[in-house]
């Protein structure tokens, strides 16, 4: 009996080494695809993507694999805690892939290369329409696959549970209106207020610096440059295709001090967390985040909770001073502090405020369930798109490139993924409350020692990969479940101070 | 019949899609290893690449594949040229991969990878021990594959086969016979004489000059950068990824004016060749050159018979004066000619001079025969290596680095490839004859006007791709079959009227 259980193992890893492998080179198309291969060669890309998707999806439809997860999910006492978690992944992935016809996912794989391509070019020109056919592709497959897939309640609950898994549409509505509950009244207070001094933040910045900068506070906060990748992309984001090959990418602005060391510090807390799993957990999909909105809670605790921090800012202020000192020549660290914490509406989510950026995603959150339940069509989704802007941020984008086409999630069909951005936040919350009992975080970050508070979160979080579920691991590390009050709680404290209101 | 032969056809031409997906991410990992990736990532990379490999072996070992191909070999009347080249291709790719036992063409292929990351540290380390079990893995492996295979005569006939279809030891030992019957007394009766002035080729050259001189040379002579991408790389390489994105790379010594000008007009060349083969043969491996050595060609051409030509000096050098006043404050035009034409014995083969570079490529080829053979060990290959280079150039290498471990090319197990080289030079030298009779060659080098020159190569070889066999296109295009006089009369009336004789 052991024999066999043995057996079935050795043939369970082997066909994952062969997914693992598969799933690299997806990997390493989409960061060439991204970081400078001429667009002239979609076509070929867009097959290749085809392709390789193929043959992942003839591996988890294949009866001897899907033989051995069967087998080995019975026995789950004689498997270890990897085994178990791996167990767990592909059947999630099975229920994700296995009930589309072949030739469908394959041709969905291959319109998103497309899909993503008109996107970059729709977003470059501020035409929609250019886009708006793929996207309507893209609602049309999500719906379709849904009911290939089955759901309970709603469909969305399904593309929602392929990035937190557990979660629901009714816990989300929950979770959004305790948000805006309590943060839309704070920004309420905080809105007519007199601005603080924002003009040395747009001052000329060149970009050589900004890249010097940038990869010093990558250095600074413990992400290993040796062991991954450092490069510029349209929209940030990393990737993680070994625990020693992370790739981050960042995008550069001239006249935004911010823009860049922010999105390199969300990066580098994201790549933190990829390069600090188990290594025992390495070659598998379980070398990884334990959700997407965990993935988040990393990125956000060092960009908001670290960064973002008074004490942090009281390091970085005579740095920045001594780099810049034209640009710097009046401005004093509380000058800095309050522009990095600056409330103000704004149209691009990825640099909105600490405060605001929740509200963007309650909109786009809002949108997608429309547009998946059936109620909003995707040619009214321009205009949806302002209403909302209008009536949560009180701001208007003056076209669709600042507008509806600024994220690249949609050209994706990633429909699921933006709640993860805000459950991401109260996580960190939660995470940071916790770890003040155990560290003295504030004279750290006034030292700019992360040592001790990036070793906390590898032990508490990163090693752990994606061996738990979100929920049990939150209650593994704070003894509770997800508590969207500490987040609150933090953010009113934060802007009481800031503000004296 | 004829629908029997279409639908035939048509899953021929599905296989052949998914092949080349899965060659477009081999690339595609390739590429990124080459520019940039992190070396602590080749765990992953080598598992990936063998998956990938065993996919590739899995299709050209499929029944229902090799029975298209079976079924369309007998009717090459019914079958239009590129079905027929593709047929032709695919038989020589099975006999190249099928016979070999899949799990030791995947061994081969992880092997491989982690081959050439050993051979970059020991180059790197001039550490030839480093490297020497991976090389002797590497011939005893061929050595095996060649059993496998089967081949008549020497077992590298089966080798070079894989790069020049037809071509035989027995043919190349004639060939390197004459080159080495006239070339050699050529190179005896220049070595004594005075050597030209260089000491400007080695002033301070700014990197990022040369690598915007190394673009204004790729536009000049017609590649489409917009169709590609051009980066450095320790070994300067190009790659087809697809006629619309072809990648180039070169290598810049800030204190060498010539090494990168000469190697990106090189990688130039077989880069043109790639972009402009017929549109019709894209998305198939047709889409390539006609083999190794017509791919060589046309880098050696537009390095050696365009760039190195007295005419394109006299364009070149009032450019090269304004951009970099200084260095050539005192080099007349005629400095610049000597110096890109010096005939001097080196140790570097990717840095030789166009006559000794021939000689270079002797030492290799029966290097690489004798280790094949088994007449010589890899154990003994430096000593043969330091015996070589004196007895035919008469300057030894001071360590490995600059010796034995120079080349890529044994790292990733490509024996029988560098005879191609040689091969190509005698191919450039037989088209650039024929060119001369169908344009005023000269007096274009002399205005820089690459177009029409480019055209009639665009005309003459690259649409065809590999449609024909080489022995096939070199008679279709010049009349005649490969003729080493060609290469042989060219270097003698060069460097007769050079140096005088």
């Amino acid at each position: 009996m052991c024999r066999d259980i043995n057996a079935t193992k050795e043939k369970f890893y082997e066909y994952i080494k062969q997914l693992q492998g598969l799933d690299y080179t997806s990997n390493i198309v989409f960061w060439d695809a991204s970081t400078g291969a001429p667009k002239s060669g979609v076509e070929a890309r867009s097959n290749a993507i085809g392709v390789i998707s193929g043959f992942y999806h003839h591996i988890m439809t294949d009866p001897d694999f899907n033989a051995c997860i069967d087998s080995l999910a019975v026995t789950p006492d004689e498997c270890d805690d990897l085994t178990n978690a791996l167990i767990r992944h592909y059947q999630r992935e099975r229920n994700r892939v296995a009930k589309i016809p072949a030739k469908e996912y394959e041709a969905f794989q291959a319109h998103i290369t497309k899909s993503a391509a008109a996107w970059e070019d729709a977003k470059e020109a501020c035409a929609y329409d250019q886009f708006k056919p793929y996207l309507e592709k893209s609602v049309e497959m999500m719906r379709q696959f849904a009911e290939y897939r089955g759901y309970s309640g709603h469909p969305y609950n399904l593309l929602i549970d392929d990035y937190e898994p557990g979660m629901t549409v009714e816990q989300l509505d929950v979770f959004f209106e305790t948000v805006k509950a309590r943060l839309v009244p704070l920004l309420k207070k905080i809105i007519d207020l007199p601005k603080p001094r924002t003009d040395f933040i747009a001052a000329a910045y060149p970009i050589e610096q900004q890249l010097h900068l940038s990869e010093s506070l990558l250095d600074l906060i413990g992400f290993k440059r040796d062991h991954g990748l450092f490069k510029e992309s349209v929209h940030p984001f990393t990737m993680g295709v070994d625990i020693e090959d992370v790739r981050l990418t960042t995008h550069f602005y001239e006249n935004d001090l911010l823009s860049a060391m922010l999105s390199t510090v969300h990066e580098g807390g994201h790549g933190i967390y990829e390069q600090n799993v188990g290594k025992q957990l390495r070659g598998t999909p379980i070398a990884t985040g334990a959700s997407n909105a965990f993935h988040e809670s990393q990125s956000r605790i060092y960009e908001n909770n670290f960064f973002r921090h008074k004490a942090f800012i009281s390091f970085l202020y005579p740095k920045l001073k001594e780099t810049f000192k034209e640009q710097f020549k009046t401005v004093a660290e509380i000058d800095l502090y309050r522009a990095v914490n600056i409330v103000e509406p704004s149209l691009i989510r990825t640099e909105a405020d600490e405060l605001t950026y929740s509200l963007h995603i309650l909109l786009r959150y809002e949108l997608e369930l429309a547009l998946i339940s059936g109620t909003l069509s995707v040619a009214d989704l321009p205009k949806a798109w302002y209403d909302k802007m209008e009536q949560y941020l009180g701001v208007v984008p003056s076209n669709d490139g600042e507008g509806v086409l600024q994220d690249v999630h949609w050209s994706e069909a990633l429909f699921g993924y933006f709640p993860t951005y805000a459950l991401g936040s109260a996580y960190a919350a939660q995470l940071y409350h916790y770890m003040s009992k155990d560290l003295a975080v504030e004279p750290l970050l006034a030292e700019g020692n992360f040592e001790p508070i990036t070793k906390w979160l590898n032990e508490k979080v990163h090693q752990y990969g994606a061996l738990y579920d979100p929920t049990v691991l939150i209650e593994k590390i704070t003894g509770e479940p997800l508590n969207a009050d500490y987040y609150c709680d933090y953010l009113e404290m934060k802007y009481t101070a800031l503000y004296q209101l």
